[in-house]
């Protein structure tokens, strides 16, 4: 392809890794830089050769990059570096703190629109691919209704929560669907169930044998967290924790049932089994990367969501070849 | 709402009836009426109360009508009803004959061009929703494969090749997928399958005792619709036909799996279960009818696909209040 859409990462965890590991698989894009806000720079090792650049020099990009992937966190990075970057590059990122995604798209949309950028929020697979097919399933069914089940998954946020406790050496929290719960919606019951209803949390926790007794206590009381869940705790080796649990594995189900015509159920599930959750919702951040691009070159400007982006504007192919082996 | 989007169906066979029966599930839409090639018209017995109409003084709708759902059939209505009608209203049509569809797609776009309509072609579940996901799926994991498995559903084409056998009073075939075949898939064995080998054919027939053996014979080794595949061939009473063989359940599986990473497993499936195959086919339609006719306001004409549509254009939301329930 002679001109490769130019790509930048900025933060480089294991989202930006995703990123750069799988920008590879798409003929069509190059990543030209990655950007950090470490000092000194020369610290960031990364795999591909391509220069690694401190954050407040992003200015010297302007021209060099079509799309910069934004791989910083919801909490404290997007907020800031969004709509900074928005004024300066087409942007995608994988925004995901709910409460404040209106308020977030309001101001990249300012932001991207006061340069002529196009900036896609949200994007990834929860919020991303999952929020996708809630509005579709829940568009085609008026009538009935949809589930989301999260995992087998890590949960960062509960993991850290059992790391917080004294005398916690290694824990990690896995979230897992209760499989009755899902059949009994596939069955067509319908049932009104809760968050904490469709879900357990499965913990294991490196620790000394003198103090398992009281973690195991304090983790299944800890308010918000644990105590309305069914939480099982398994204290395992410190080797059997690195050869088994260092992965970062993900997926759920979107589940939505409704009923046409004279009690016909109908049901549509889409179920997602990652062995990388960053490195899926990397693959997810690409393709909208492209879109992005795509978008730009067609004139439009402003914060979008997944909601806003024709389908085949996602494709490898144009779109004669996209019908002719895909529809 | 004030204004509601004004429907038209043209062709009342399951889908069209489908489409009647579930447009009531839409607030912002309404049926004016039915058009029909029947003569006398009289004796088209429909369930709502609007006009039944010979297709013929079709024209006299033209400002009453915003969207006309064509629900013909691929071989010989919607070749010749849609063109025709592109020029008239805005369209969606389920045309599902793959080998045509981009000569189809030209016709319609010249049609629809012609005079500043929108028309949504090849719109429902296959092609339609199982085109989306394998459009969403393979451009998502690139160097991954796609397979789609259909049913339990039936085969309307086996069912009439069975029927046109000596002796056969009564027949119906599903089309069965091989559970085994996509738990090869889910597991990341990523197998060469053809349709065959994933399908099997289920056949229920009433006939006479005499001709039973040599009925199943010749459904047996049939070619092209039998003769390859593992059938079963069951002889029924005709209490027993009726009782369970005349509903019209459909379904199917589009799985993706795809590597990232070091030998990061990453799969996606979506499911469709449905007691009423028609049913949800119109279902499908109704939205895109809506989409067609929020397409048309913003100043689109042409023929469209699946592909095309911002999926934002299908929800009964606006945009503020999709993301902040969907996102």
């Amino acid at each position: 392809m002679a001109n490769k859409i130019q790509i930048g990462i900025c933060g480089y965890g294991n989202l930006g890794k995703g990123v750069e590991s799988e920008i590879a698989k798409h003929s069509d894009m190059e990543l030209v830089a990655v950007f950090t806000r470490r000092k000194p720079v020369s610290s960031v090792k990364i795999k591909v050769d391509v220069p690694i650049v401190h954050i407040d020099d992003v200015m010297d990009w302007k021209e060099k990059i079509d799309v910069m992937i934004l791989c910083g966190g919801s909490a404290n990075d997007l907020p800031v570096q969004g709509p900074v970057f928005a004024k300066i590059f087409n942007t995608v990122d994988s925004f995901d703190t709910h409460a404040k995604v209106m308020d977030y798209l309001k101001t990249m949309d300012k932001s991207a629109k006061s340069s002529g950028n196009v900036s896609l929020i949200s994007i990834g697979w929860d919020p991303g691919m999952f929020s996708l097919m809630r509005l579709y399933m829940s568009a085609i069914l008026t009538n009935g209704n949809t589930h989301t089940f999260w995992g087998k998954g890590i949960s960062q946020g509960h993991s850290d929560a059992i790391r917080g406790i004294v005398g916690v050496q290694k824990a990690i929290q896995y979230t897992i669907p209760v499989e009755s719960a899902m059949q009994r919606i596939r069955n067509g019951e319908n049932p009104a169930l809760t968050t904490r209803e469709k879900h357990t949390r499965l913990c294991y926790v490196v620790a000394e044998d003198s103090d398992k007794n009281r973690i195991e206590r304090e983790i299944k009381e800890m308010p918000d967290y644990f105590s309305d869940y069914d939480t099982t705790v398994n204290f395992i080796s410190h080797d059997e924790f690195m050869a088994e649990h260092t992965k970062m594995p993900h997926g759920g189900n979107v589940i939505h049932m409704g009923q046409t015509g004279f009690e016909n159920n109908q049901s549509m599930e889409f179920v997602l089994k990652l062995d990388s959750n960053p490195e899926f919702t990397a693959s997810v951040l690409l393709i909208y990367a492209k879109a992005a691009y795509r978008l730009s070159k067609m004139g439009e400007s402003g914060a979008k969501t997944i909601f806003d982006v024709p389908p085949i504007l996602l494709s490898e192919n144009d779109r004669d070849e996209a019908i002719k082996s895909l529809l």
